[in-house]
């Protein structure tokens, strides 16, 4: 999916909400444990309750992974029912050097149809560009995450600035915003109008809002550039919002007052 | 396996080797093809043929999970088939907010059964947390990596040295030597006195000798410690030093002759 065609989603849905589908086993309605592949029915009845309101899908591949084998056709499942118009975010957050980094990329981008994949910056520019080679898929590079440990290194000096300020600034020489998107955490809306100015044109993918607390309306009016430019994640609010037996009916309503209260910030 | 028994196998087998299973698919002798699995097939025989060299085998996620669910089961099964007495290592360079990096400890340490994972440090402490809370179980975090683009980020000045040291020092607060190793790659040599000086009773982990350039000897001089303190890894330049039928010979043959090396640098 091309940027235009991520922005024309959302100005079609008025919504750039994504659900993350972290979708942990011990979590989903017992009704649905009966199932040879629980973890994909839960799913599937989440993607068919949340479609029209939300522009994309992010896979957490941790909670795949913790089913082993199992887990990971899940993920595969999961990955081939999410239609065309939606926006396939693997967040795997991986990262390595060239030749593996190239495996990682060939893992998410060819043998899974995934659009895009979230990698970590650590090992520098030859872990990142093996992604960033794929012209029509995305990279998703963490720059300043969610959580508290955020302010171990992220948010620690670094030359003329901090890390992550360190990291936006040497990687968006590395690709243009048309495949490269960053990770800015919702948590620490204080800092966007700073990131916003290093990176005036590139797309966000905005985790915190929901269960970590980061607030909608204060990253949106902070962070929306002209073609939106936002990705505003939310996972267990949305999926885990009921855990009876209607847990999807239950998902598409938190799903649509998302997309309800994004729609009155879309300029 | 505890950093005792790891010594302890190191100095029976005078060999500090980990051997590295990044197999590649379109790599192994064709003969191979013919199998179900020849990923594992493959695997089998260079475990079979090196075990008595090493102490450790590396598993590099990547190169299985390009292969999708098929490349995971051969992953598990290589997991399985490597024996209690050697150190297991999934080279996963994992890391995600806490409840995620649960998820990818639950995944390699319960789910499949590796000592050790390779963890990311961006994103600070409570990314790592959850991978040291397994007493039993070695977190291996990223200090100094053997790639170019350690240049980018990892040697940059932050505070009052460069971003690896700051990795280093902070990470040495978060647990000890007896659950916690580094990488630190062999292609920077002359950084290992001073590495070993910030964390001077950690194990590492050393990628980056054979095909990559860095040499053996070097850091054996400079980094060893009392209890050795040092695993090695190579990956190409011993499973795939030979294409043909006799390439797990060939395999044993490069294998041993680093382990006869090493014999001659342990004190």
């Amino acid at each position: 999916m091309t940027r235009q065609e991520l922005t024309e989603q959302i100005r079609k849905k008025k919504s750039y909400l994504c659900v993350g589908l972290d979708t942990d086993v011990t979590k989903i309605p017992p009704h649905l444990l009966s199932f040879s592949d629980p973890v994909f029915e839960f799913n599937r009845r989440i993607i068919d309750a949340t479609r029209d309101y939300c522009v994309a899908y992010k896979i957490n591949t941790a909670f795949y992974e913790a089913g082993g084998v199992k887990g990971w056709e899940a993920m595969e499942r999961t990955a081939n029912y999410i239609s065309r118009d939606h926006f396939k975010i693997a967040d795997a957050k991986r990262g390595d050097i060239g030749n593996t980094s190239s495996q990682y990329a060939k893992a998410f981008f060819e043998t899974m149809a995934f659009d895009a994949i979230t990698v970590a910056p650590y090992m520098g520019s030859d872990s990142v560009l093996p992604f960033l080679e794929y012209k029509d898929k995305w990279t998703i590079l963490l720059g300043l995450t969610s959580n508290t440990g955020a302010a171990d290194f992220e948010l620690q000096p670094a030359g003329e600035g901090l890390l992550y300020e360190k990291v936006l600034r040497t990687a968006r020489g590395w690709a243009s915003p048309e495949n490269l998107m960053f990770v800015v955490g919702a948590t620490q809306p204080e800092w966007f109008e700073n990131i916003r100015k290093l990176t005036p044109d590139y797309f966000y993918l905005v985790p915190g809002v929901g269960t970590q607390g980061g607030s909608l309306r204060e990253i949106s009016i902070k962070a929306m550039n002209k073609e939106v430019g936002l990705l505003v994640n939310v996972g267990r609010d949305i999926i885990f919002s009921s855990k009876g037996e209607d847990f999807a009916e239950a998902a598409g309503a938190r799903a649509r007052a998302y997309a309800d209260e994004m729609s009155g910030y879309l300029k």
